[in-house]
């Protein structure tokens, strides 16, 4: 028996994702060169779909690389100067924050506790501050900020460079990309895809700090650097060997979200998520660990366990469910339910029943 | 109908590659976290699997990155402070001088043209220079190096890290890894995989240099720096969400060779490998590229295409088989074929007699 992965990631795959790896195989994709027409075109038809899907504006870019972690780098690496700041709530964002650190820029820290967020729109960032990070989705807490919330942070910083963290959360989350300059996610969580592969989304203002950078001699050079993803994006192909199977994966499934509707795709979402939190709010051993309402997480759903998550996550594993564990510190404490956009509402409603049913 | 591809890379999926695949889907390898019990066991018994085909000795390290082109970019961060020197004949070695320049190194360019090779024997390398790149096989012209030169420049420079791209030629090439302090390779080239991961083998040497460098404040700090690398090595991790499906198809693939026997393995390269210089040498509109024999490589042949090879490649194509084009400055003049472990002796008779066959 095969089981159902409501892990944040790597997840169950979306459900069409098993019949596009055996067309892959049938059509030579895993065997052709990434410097031929053929791939040319499957780059290029991944991206269009993908710009398609998330209502990317002109002057929007789409890059590869191998992880959301590389990004963390190279925008630290390519965009900052010296100056940073992040909004900090959890495992992830704090990671940004720690390459940026470690990478030698003043990477100012503005950290609330996890599980809770910032206030952005009161929010007072120093005149110096180049690129601003935030994780619109804290994988690790399930801790999600409200896209007016960061739309507001931008009319107040409009000079700043914003970066937004939305590794688990696209394309569920629907935002105006006028309001942010960069923003990157694995294809492993909603996408539902094999795990190897980021999409790095970067707008021209990036483009002109990275180059701004590069005339000053301050610019770190290397292959994935920003100038460098974008010189071959702009051919329609990546600066090496790509994961070929997941960029041509992630074309498929892309096409299929846009055959099924993405407003279908996010009501499914929220009613799924509904059915979570419900399950959250109501069960007595389970207590929601983001207690504000609207910053629940739509993709993530996280709850303490009273008496530990152990006893409870071995019975949905021997029911053929597998649902995430707590992270990091939170590991035997918490359980973490992803609801990406392969799991059905049937598969939901029948994890909500399990957990009902189970005596732990 | 399904083509051969005898391209250079990616190339053919071993044959048992995509049994592997189905398998990977069916037992759920893709939707496993990276930090599960049963991720770290695929990871060890790879890591395992690789050590013992290539008979690597203690105190030798495997770590993955996304791909080669990652691997000169950590070397020249995090083992070099200033000084490289790069033996140089062809795109790929001048490109790891390249990436050494580019971040800053002061990095000794010594080029010969492109299908000859150097005198490994008679180099004499500066004092001050700290770490040694050479490409073993040098995938763009089909120019490899003898091991014995490689041995004997390391007894002439036993203080020097010698770093060694055997991205094409692993596992054929069989090395003395005593004689070497770091050496990489490519996935989709002779293992047959889906191109997306890179593998990083270094010694303790490598990390006594990293951690020298660190100490002094000149260490490059970054996930995939290369004690990040081997911090998480050492717990059959990765330092970050890594292609998951590949590391477990090599250690399929590998287990698959070790099965076969790397001995026979390397018999059968060696058959191939004179079919494809005697059909260079016999036939009168192919012209080897390498002329000096003992630098022609075993896994890659490269030929001249007399009135060029544009007809050529396109009649093979149509029955079915496709080579590899000439790399950068010579597409359209050679013709590249790869004689990797999943080409089978009957496949490469067959590419042979069909290419006598033809008229171009």
């Amino acid at each position: 028996m095969n089981k159902i992965f409501f892990t944040p990631g790597p997840s169950a795959l979306y459900f069409t994702a098993e019949q596009h790896i055996k067309n892959a195989i049938k059509n030579d994709i895993l065997s052709i060169s990434h410097r031929s027409k053929q791939y040319v075109s499957i780059h290029q038809e991944t991206v269009e779909s993908l710009k398609k899907l998330l209502n990317l504006p002109d002057g929007y870019h789409i890059g590869f690389t191998s992880s959301a972690t590389e990004v963390w780098e190279r925008i630290s690496e390519n965009l900052i100067d010296q100056n940073s700041y992040h909004f900090v709530n959890g495992s992830f964002s704090e990671k940004f924050h720690q390459a940026a650190q470690d990478l030698g820029k003043n990477a100012i820290l503005d950290q609330v506790k996890p599980g809770s967020n910032h206030d952005l729109i009161a929010a007072v960032i120093p005149d110096n501050v180049e690129l601003i990070g935030l994780a619109q989705n804290e994988t690790s807490t399930g801790a999600m900020l409200p896209v007016a919330d960061i739309e507001a942070l931008k009319r107040n910083n409009p000079n700043k460079l914003l970066a937004v963290d939305s590794v688990s959360s696209l394309p569920i989350t629907k935002y105006d990309f006028s309001m942010l300059d960069t923003l990157y996610f694995s294809v492993q969580k909603c996408f539902g895809l094999p795990s190897g592969l980021g999409v790095w989304i970067y707008n021209d203002k990036c483009l002109e700090k990275a180059q701004k950078l590069k005339e000053a001699g301050k610019y770190h050079n290397t292959y994935n650097s920003l100038l460098s993803i974008d010189k071959f994006a702009q051919k329609h192909q990546t600066s090496c060997t790509p994961n070929v199977l997941n960029i041509y994966l992630l074309g498929q499934v892309v096409k299929d979200m846009l055959n099924k509707g993405i407003d279908q795709i996010r009501q499914e979402a929220a009613y799924k998520s509904a059915l979570i939190y419900n399950l959250f709010d109501t069960h007595e051993k389970l207590t929601p660990f983001v207690t504000e309402k609207k910053f629940r997480s739509v993709t993530i759903g996280v709850a303490e366990v009273t008496g530990g998550a152990e006893k409870l996550m071995s019975a949905l594993s021997d029911k053929g469910m597998n649902v995430g564990s707590g992270y990091s510190q939170f590991k035997g404490k918490h359980i973490r339910i992803a609801n990406f956009p392969t799991h059905s509402k049937e598969q939901m409603e029948m994890l909500v029943d399990s957990i009902n049913g189970i005596d732990f």
